[in-house]
């Protein structure tokens, strides 16, 4: 018996998101190594090879090209010279816009003077933006304060976090999840903000600050986001397996604990998000590079965590095709996954577009409470 | 080029299980915070969310409701309501017929008055059902025993096991799979005993005493069953990932061990039937938690290990729901994942409709010799 | 909107190919046990249970059973029967041929004169045939040389490869991918080559003199391939997971490193193929034992990876069938793949085509320069 999905597609093409994991787009020209390179996650590098030959690079010439009026599947050269005719401010205007995102969750970590801040991103894009904060970028605001660290970071974190909708960590990229993840004493945490001063102060690797921070998080009692899971070769993928966070979550009972990416490790997240209430996952960025293979792995998000707790976010950075692509990625691979599941009979299309309001929105506005 | 698959799918709604692992359902009355609880696996802590909104939930819905002359996909409190109007014993009586079972090979390690022992499944199905002795539990009454410890051990396994198929470890839920799996000597056994009786002697976690359980249980020359991957929280699931038995398997050589449950080591534990004559594995609890997803899951446990290995099983336990559902999702699946095998030309109608047989009931009725 | 896709699949039927990592094929005959523990790669130890009852046995009795002039699917008893009436070198003229490959590139670190070695591999397919030096080989031969262990290793490495595309380790099979992989100073080599001399220097286990040959592989400046995952169960699945192999993949930067079958470690070897840029993979041995689901894993390879960077190759050894069948399958497997993303609209047509060329011989022939 085959369902007519109709009402599904429906849904899913006009239903609004909050992009609940995002960074800012470029606002300052480029060249095309800077394009082809921020097609590619993994290789901090650069890269030697044809950067658009990729799913991801494929996904751009089939979903992007027509947002700046080309035909699909476009070639690399055209796709590129027409994109050098528009300045980055417009590029994003076309593809935040064209993304349908209400709400952007901008992780200000990574910000620069050529990147879109929280303000920035609200105005290109029509919508609105709020911040997440990320940890390690509080903790080396601290260690240049003068006095005693933690109360600097105490007060640092207080003051962002007030205006802001979360923390994130990034843990991942700064030695991994493996090991004690316990809250350090205040005098661990003095001697070892003392050795860190020493050393300058820069890029937090030092496990008792690390330690420290995640634990301040936790009494902010807003969302806390790990990058989890697939990023660039800073971060050593065996040691970012989600399954190495189970006695850290053990000690957090409400705070929602949000797992980012995932990929490859979604079905050990997804377990962990059926195991403890307070955890969430989504598999922004993850969803961008697998391009054509995104359905299988929007199909696997839909495992073992229950519905309230699966989150959509496009993981954008640099190019606003990014932040557009995430979307439309989405909405395709959802949209596959669940009329299959509609048309034979394993679900109703009412629970189908019910799940499509939790994930896109729902879960997030409830617990980020936008 | 087609096939004509009607033999295939009549053949698969109509061939009778084996439901090689599985623990009793309920025999008393309790509430909807219960049964919500039932539908997940991993927290057991108690939910705080929905506990319909999973794939396990809406399998519920969409294949249970009929059973009960509800409509598929019925809203969760009309479930409920309909549910609650039958004792538990009734509710047993339906399902379990339902699900075309003949003989239940019966983990009675979690029992309670609450729950079927082995002689109240075979009475509420209609079919045969067999003893799977767990071995902390043997090992939580040789403690208890005065005296000799491995000496009582020993007794109370072969007077429990002389009527059952086989034996199951639990293992992974005391520790996990990691370490040394050898057999202790009599001395450090006597010698664990005696600490373990002054700590109270209850909840077996010490690893000499667990080592010594496997290698007793190996020497009855019965299936010895292992919970592998996915389960509750307790369990830590990097810990049980079944590579981590190789050095044990090396060990055995006749005695089939079959890993159960496997999520999401499903492909891990295919590579081990393959390269062990005597290693088996089943899919049971996860199909039931993959609910829509489960045809994906089946698919892998026919990757790489060869069809003589791969055992049915639902893993019901309480609601008498999940032993049906096994079954119901299992027969779905399989016909969805040979169906392609066959119209692809993969595989012959004939091989598939023999491969059924093999993993239905062929298998275990050869190794647990029912 | 569905493409017509004629165009792709025919381009797969006759694309021909370079089979990047392959052994020879049986010259003498044997017996039917003989056949069917060669249908199971990881069970070292000889089979107990009907050896064509796998992915693998069905993909031979679909597959290859026309090219000896039988139905498809016919019984294994009947195409043991066929099959008995060749010599095995008639055999090797019928499969190499079928399998549509030009080059061969063999691994001889296995050969003996059951075996065909390079030059046979070229007379009995009518092709071209390469030779891959066994790095574990070259130490097995050096520790036999008189004098100087390291002098002797260089001596025999370079004489070889002279000749060769390209070396090949099977550390994964001596211990795994866990710990340093650095280069060993001479003093340390020169030590363990007296002692591994004096403990007979047969089969090569000593980790530095494993790093020894890692390092001299480099400087030859050609491609290194290394077995990765899926083998036989001498090698420790949990050990040769490629993620273990991150630290030794950021001291090499020019050299390609291929990694090769790569079950069930397909996402982290494609996360690495990203990461780094002379990191390859491919996906030989496991398609033919993944049989009907060779096109799900298939499509796994084109995840995270490149395209530049993913490559063809069988892995056959033994029975020409596996030669043939690693084609057969790969054609099918891939054309499946490649027709969904063309008709759903992710890729053009023409990106299909080209993508198959790469991966079917361009991006070896680039790399192995053949």
């Amino acid at each position: 018996m085959v369902y007519d999905t109709r009402a599904l597609a429906q849904h899913i093409g006009g239903v609004t998101l909050v992009d609940q994991h995002v960074h800012g787009c470029w606002l300052t020209p480029g060249d095309r190594q800077r394009f082809e390179n921020a097609l590619n996650e993994a290789n901090s590098e650069g890269i030697d090879y044809p950067g658009f030959d990729s799913q991801l690079g494929f996904a751009v010439r089939a979903h992007c090209a027509p947002v700046l009026g080309l035909p699909e599947h476009v070639d690399p050269q055209a796709y590129w010279e027409r994109r050098s005719r528009f300045e980055e401010e417009e590029l994003a205007r076309l593809f935040l816009a064209a993304a349908g995102v209400s709400d952007w969750l901008v992780d200000t970590g990574i910000g620069s003077s050529c990147i879109a801040g929280v303000a920035d991103m609200a105005r290109l894009s029509g919508g609105r933006a709020r911040e997440v904060v990320r940890l390690e970028e509080v903790a080396e605001q601290a260690v240049q304060a003068p006095g005693d660290y933690a109360g600097a970071f105490e007060e640092i974190l207080h003051g962002r976090a007030a205006g802001a909708v979360g923390t994130k960590s990034i843990l991942a990229y700064r030695g991994g999840f493996d090991g004690d993840l316990s809250e350090p004493s205040g005098a661990e945490v003095a001697e070892a903000a003392s050795r860190w001063r020493e050393r300058g102060g820069t890029r937090l690797r030092d496990r008792v600050l690390l330690r420290f921070g995640l634990h301040q998080a936790l009494r902010l009692g807003k969302p806390l986001q790990f990058h989890v899971g697939f990023g660039d070769r800073d971060c050593d993928l065996q040691k970012v397996n989600p399954l190495l966070l189970v006695d850290f979550l053990r000690d957090t009972s409400d705070v929602p604990i949000v797992l980012l990416h995932c990929y490859p490790y979604e079905r050990e997240a997804g377990y962990l998000a059926q195991a403890f209430n307070n955890v969430y996952l989504d598999g922004g960025l993850s969803v961008n590079h697998l391009g054509a293979r995104a359905p299988a792995f929007i199909a696997r998000l839909l495992e073992m965590a229950p519905f309230s707790k699966i989150l959509y976010s496009s993981d954008g950075f640099g190019p606003a095709e990014l932040h557009f692509l995430g979307a439309a990625l989405w909405r395709r691979g959802i949209d596959r996954v669940l009329r299959e599941f509609v048309d034979r009979g394993d679900w109703s299309e009412a629970d189908a577009i019910r799940v499509v309001d939790l994930i896109a929105r729902e879960n997030a506005a409830r617990i980020y409470r936008v």
